[in-house]
């Protein structure tokens, strides 16, 4: 068996990676070639805390197996401790044997962080140049590297509703991703930050909206990553009216889970047809993406153990390749 | 995070341990105190397989939470691999963090055999000193320990239809467990093994009675250990029906998965009041064990991830105490 730590997945395998490999498993996702059971939830009320069981299979070329683990403990934050720790163990396909355990809360980061990029990648203008990142918590990194790989930027103009912790924010990732050539700008509102932007990246728990639609030029594409309960709203329903296409990770998913395309349907503000699809379609062909320069795209994503097991499985392919990795005998 | 292998599991934890161990676990059970959600099956037709995941939760003073991941490949034979490969994952209930990772397959064989351990212990008659073992695959080394270390026996009658295995087992046997002091001996038919044994127990995947119920004598304890599923039928319905007492792990997952205790109900041999309730309900005194050196007394188990999770963290504890096992960071 082979442990991988974040270090070691970051070692080998890039955010470009992550992308194609959330691009192959949402396309296998749309032709039907994955099992996703229900997840199984355990409360441990002792303890305030929730241990999820989240088991994936893909099959294709690489097919992949396994099972995410993610407790959701509040209080671990009082004792210093991660409050969603996660840990993703890998199956062969081939043999049903346990072939490696790595960082889950790591592999959650950057599959939803590339999610975000395919979407982008595929649903953005190719000429876009700058872009908003509204939330600076746990998951932004990834969200800005993606956004940083896919697109030649100028600016990401970045808030949150901390500001000390955005402008923290902007400075480390200014440093870590100097690379990218884009200016990292921190600024004071949302308004600030989406006026004038070709892709926005809203990545909040937010239950209301993090911005205001009528400040959205046309032509941009939006992603809403962060709400993923019916309650939580981030986008505002105004720029999903006013949206050609909103796509989704996987539409089943989206539906049961994120408030800010589940009100505007129960509202009656949108047609259930104005929800095109997923992403995996967009790709095989089967429904349109962009049509043209004006369009306002959105996509939502609420995670699906796809992305996981698909991913994992690369990471995995490509570690074995380097040689990186702790081997245990099990 | 500590990875333990079964020689490591072996160094730090006993028989007697582990009869323990399931003995709180089924007490635990019988109180109320677990959550096991239904275990999760995906079917990996690609590679003729199947991945199942038994993720439970139980209360207690010390509290045990994890998920046992086994695959079932018949494949795995020709490629000189286990056909039932398992491992268990177990975390950290307080914090919801994995904690070790252990050889599943092991753990099984030693909780399947401690279960049988728990039960002859309470079940069978105290002077207990003839006992019959029917079949020697791969369970039966920890249903034989178990039968020793909860009796001091005089001798183990051993039969198998292959009689080979049969004489390399007890040959094996008598070297590995030499220190019980008790005679092991290899004979040719079930009946030369169960006629006059005080203990019988019966360890394989038949779809008929390994034994017939004439040559059963009052007073023994009967263990069906083997038979999982509704068809396979390894307890003589003969022996169902005179027993005075019908014990089982858990009497949900018995009348789910178990054909020799299913097909009497279904055939009207006995009724449903014939079957008493499960160990647990016997060590908290709300149903009755043996109750004279005459009775007949059935015990039927088909397993529980109850079992699983208490014995992984028994384990655990004591790994930690004694510094064994690999510690890893992830």
């Amino acid at each position: 068996m082979i442990v991988l730590t974040k270090k070691e997945m970051q070692t080998v395998f890039t955010m470009e990676e992550a992308i194609q490999a959330d691009k192959e498993a949402l396309r296998l996702f749309s032709q039907g070639k994955s099992t996703v059971p229900l997840r199984t939830n355990i409360d441990v009320p002792e303890h305030g805390g929730q241990s999820l069981y989240m088991p994936a299979y893909v099959a294709g070329n690489n097919q992949a197996l396994g099972v995410k683990i993610v407790s959701i403990y509040p209080g671990n934050i009082e004792k210093n401790l991660p409050s969603v720790p996660a840990t993703m163990v890998l199956l062969n396909a081939e043999t049903g044997i346990v072939e490696a355990m790595m960082d889950g809360t790591y592999l959650t980061q950057l599959r939803t962080g590339a999610v975000q990029g395919a979407a982008t990648d595929i649903l953005a203008r190719k000429d876009a140049k700058i872009a908003a990142l509204i939330g600076t918590g746990g998951q932004a990194i990834s969200q800005l590297e993606a956004m940083l790989t896919v697109r030649s930027l100028d600016e990401v103009r970045i808030v949150d509703i901390d500001k000390e912790r955005c402008e923290q924010f902007v400075k480390e990732m200014s440093e870590q991703f100097a690379h990218f050539n884009t200016k990292l700008i921190a600024v004071d509102n949302s308004e600030e930050a989406v006026k004038g932007a070709d892709i926005i990246t809203s990545v909040t728990t937010s239950r209301r909206a993090t911005f205001s639609g009528e400040h959205v030029k046309n032509g941009a594409h939006v992603n809403g990553v962060g709400a993923y309960t019916p309650e939580m709203h981030e986008l505002p329903s105004e720029i999903i009216v006013r949206a050609d296409k909103v796509i989704f990770d996987t539409m089943e998913g989206v539906l049961a889970e994120a408030g800010d395309i589940i009100t505007p349907l129960k509202e009656g503000l949108v047609e259930r047809s104005h929800y095109q699809g997923d992403l995996g379609e967009v790709m095989l062909g089967k429904i349109l993406g962009r049509e043209n320069e004006e369009d306002i795209t959105v996509f939502k994503t609420v995670g699906t153990a796809v992305l996981d097991v698909v991913t994992a499985e690369k990471i995995l392919v490509k570690a074995k390749k380097l040689g990186v990795g702790t081997q245990i005998a099990l």
